[in-house]
C-alpha cells in the first residue's frame, strides 16, 4: 500500500497565504468504487483563482473548507478504474487537488493526448487556462479585426493566450507585464504589437503611446491601478473583460475599486465578468481551435514547470503573486514516463 | 432694448461649486440672424450632470469654458424668429443656458405642447430626464417582467421615472432615497414595491431584506457606498446601468471606485454606461410612450419648481447635491402666461 501525500487548508489567510495556511498530511491511497477512478497526479495547475477559493465568501464556487485537500486542477495517469470510459495508463485532467493520488468520479475527467501536446499544456493552453482566454476574449470581449486589444497580466497563463488569440483575430495587441524580459517575450516570441512594463513606472503615459486609437477591448487579470489606467483610455463602445484581479487578492486593507469607472459612461462602454465553467458545453470547440493554432504555429504555449512535489506547493503558489512565472505555472508531482 | 441677465462660469470648482464659481453678467438681448431664433427663458433644468460640465476633463461633451454662459437645458417662448419652423409665441425646449434670453439655431429646438403637459414637465419626464430614464433602463438595463429592478437616487428626476417605467414593464421595483418622506412618496404615490432610506444607516441589510431574489437591474445615479451595496446583491447575469454618481461629483480626495466590482465576475454581470444623446433618433418613440403613460396615469411626473430667476441659480444648484429636491429640480425664470 502506497502513501498519498496531501496539502490541506489549515486556516484562512489574511493577505498572502503563508505556511500557516497549510497542513501537509498523508493517508493510505484509497481505492475506487463503482464509477470511480484512481488517478496518480503528475502535474498540478497553480492559478491565481486559488487565492479566492481560500476565502470564506460567496463566489462562483464554494470555498475550500478548513481541513479539506486544497482544490486544484491537475493532469495524471489512471492507475485503477471502476469506470467504463477509463483504463489503467490513460492520461487525464481533472480536479485532482493538491495530492499525489485522487479518487474521482470517472465522468468528471477529460482525456489528455500526449501526442498532441505535452501534459502540462493540457493544464495551460489546452486546459481551463486556454478555455478562459478563448471564451473571455471572444464571447465577452468580442474584438473585431483592426481593433485594439490590451491585456494585463499579459505574460501570465491566461494573458499570454488572450493576446495570441487576439492576434489570430486580426487585432492590434498590447500587453502589460512586469519586467523587460517578459515584455520582450511578448513582442519577440508571441507577436504582440507592443508590451508595456508596468514596473517602469509610466503606465499611463506608455499606454497612451501604444494605444493611439484608444482601447476597444481590455482584458483584465490584474485590477488596481492597471485597471484604472486602462479605463482612462477606453474607446467609445469598449468592452472591459473582468477575468481576475491578482493585484488585489492579497489586500489586507480592502479591495481597491476602479476609481475611473465613470469612463464607462463617457465611453459608452461596458465592464463584464464571466466564469469559464459556464462554457462547459463549448470546451470542445475551443480546444479544437486552440489545438489547430498550436499546430499551425500561430499560438505558442509556454508552461513554467516547477519540480518539488506537493510539499513544495505552499512556496510555489507564492510565485504567482510575486509575478515570478512566465506562462502557465505548473507544479510537477510525478514522472510522466514512469 | 431689454437686458439679458446671465450666469457665467468664473472658475472651476474644487468640491461643491460655491459662489466664487459664478459671475452674474448682463448684456443687451441679441437679435437672431438667418436660421436663428430668439427665445425668452421661462424654466431652466438643473441637473447633476452640470457638475461634470464644470470640470476641465474629457467627457461626452466639452467642458463649459471659463467666461462662458453656464450650459443648461431650458423651456421658453420664441420672441423673434428667422427660422421657418418657428414663429413668435411658440413654446420650445433647447440648450438655453443660464440666461434670460438665448439666440439659438432654430434646428436645435424641440416643440413643447402645453396642452399635453405643463412646461416644466417638458424638462422632466417629457424631456432629457425622461429620455435618460427610458433608454437607460430599457436599452441598457433590459429588465424582464418579474425581475427585480433597484434604482438609486430614486426620488430624483431620473430615478423616479426609471422606477415607474420598470413598474409599467412588470418588474419588482425597489428605490433607494434619502429620508422617510421621499421613501413614502415612492411607495405611496409612485407605486414602488419598496423604498430604502439610506440615511437610516442600514443600507446593506435593508437591501438584502427587500431583494430576496437579488438584483437583476441596478440603475445607479449615486455611486459610492450605494453602488457597492448593490454590487453585493447582484443576481446572476445582472445589468448595472451607470447613469451618474452624484455622491462622488464633489469629492475633493478623488473618486471612490466600486470596491465590490469583482461581483461582476461572481455574478456574470455587466456594468455599462450610456449617454442619452446617442438615442436622439429615438426621442420621439420615448416621448410618445411616456406621454401615453402620463395620460393613462401610469406615470406621475413631479417637478420641484423653484422661483428666483437666473440670479438664484448658484444657490438652487446646491440643492441637488444636498438631496433637497424631490422629482425634477427646475428654476423658474419667467412667467409662462405673460
Amino acid at each position: 500500500m502506497t502513501t498519498n501525500h496531501q496539502v490541506k487548508l489549515a486556516t484562512r489567510p489574511q493577505g498572502l497565504p503563508g505556511p500557516e495556511c497549510w497542513d501537509l498530511a498523508e493517508e493510505p491511497v484509497a481505492q475506487p468504487s463503482e464509477g470511480e477512478v484512481l488517478v496518480q497526479t503528475l502535474f498540478l495547475s497553480l492559478d491565481p483563482a486559488m487565492r479566492g477559493w481560500m476565502n470564506d465568501a460567496r463566489s462562483y464556487i464554494p470555498p475550500v473548507g478548513i481541513g479539506e485537500v486544497m482544490r486544484a486542477a491537475g493532469a495524471g495517469r489512471v492507475v485503477a478504474s471502476q469506470h467504463p470510459d477509463w483504463t489503467e495508463g490513460d492520461l487525464v485532467t481533472g480536479a485532482l487537488g493538491i495530492q499525489e493520488y485522487a479518487v474521482l468520479d470517472g465522468s468528471g475527467l477529460l482525456r489528455a493526448d500526449p501526442g498532441l501536446a505535452p501534459l502540462p499544456t493540457w493544464l495551460g493552453a489546452l486546459g481551463m487556462t486556454g478555455m478562459t482566454a478563448y471564451f473571455g476574449l471572444l464571447d465577452v470581449g468580442r474584438p473585431e479585426a483592426g481593433q485594439t486589444v490590451v491585456v494585463s497580466g499579459a505574460a501570465g497563463a491566461v494573458g499570454s493566450v488572450v493576446g495570441q488569440i487576439a492576434k489570430v483575430n486580426g487585432c492590434r495587441v498590447v500587453g502589460i507585464a512586469g519586467g523587460q524580459e517578459k515584455c520582450r517575450w511578448l513582442t519577440d516570441e508571441l507577436g504582440f504589437d507592443a508590451a508595456i512594463d508596468y514596473k517602469a513606472g509610466n503606465l499611463g503615459g506608455d499606454l497612451r503611446e501604444h494605444t493611439p486609437d484608444r482601447i476597444d477591448v481590455f482584458f483584465d487579470n490584474v485590477g488596481g491601478e492597471t485597471l484604472d489606467a486602462a479605463l482612462g483610455r477606453l474607446a467609445r463602445g469598449a468592452r472591459v473583460v473582468i477575468c481576475g484581479a491578482i493585484s488585489q487578492y492579497n489586500a489586507t486593507d480592502g479591495m481597491r475599486g476602479p476609481a475611473n469607472y465613470l469612463s464607462l459612461l463617457v465611453s459608452r462602454a461596458r465592464m463584464e465578468g464571466f466564469v469559464v465553467f459556464d462554457y462547459a458545453d463549448r470546451y470542445q470547440e475551443a480546444a479544437t481551435k486552440i489545438a489547430g493554432w498550436l499546430d499551425e504555429g500561430k499560438l505558442v504555449a509556454r508552461e513554467d514547470v516547477v519540480e518539488g512535489g506537493v510539499a513544495a506547493f505552499p512556496d510555489v503558489l507564492l510565485r504567482l503573486f510575486a509575478g515570478e512565472n512566465t506562462g502557465k505555472l505548473v507544479l510537477q508531482v510525478g514522472e510522466p514516463g514512469s
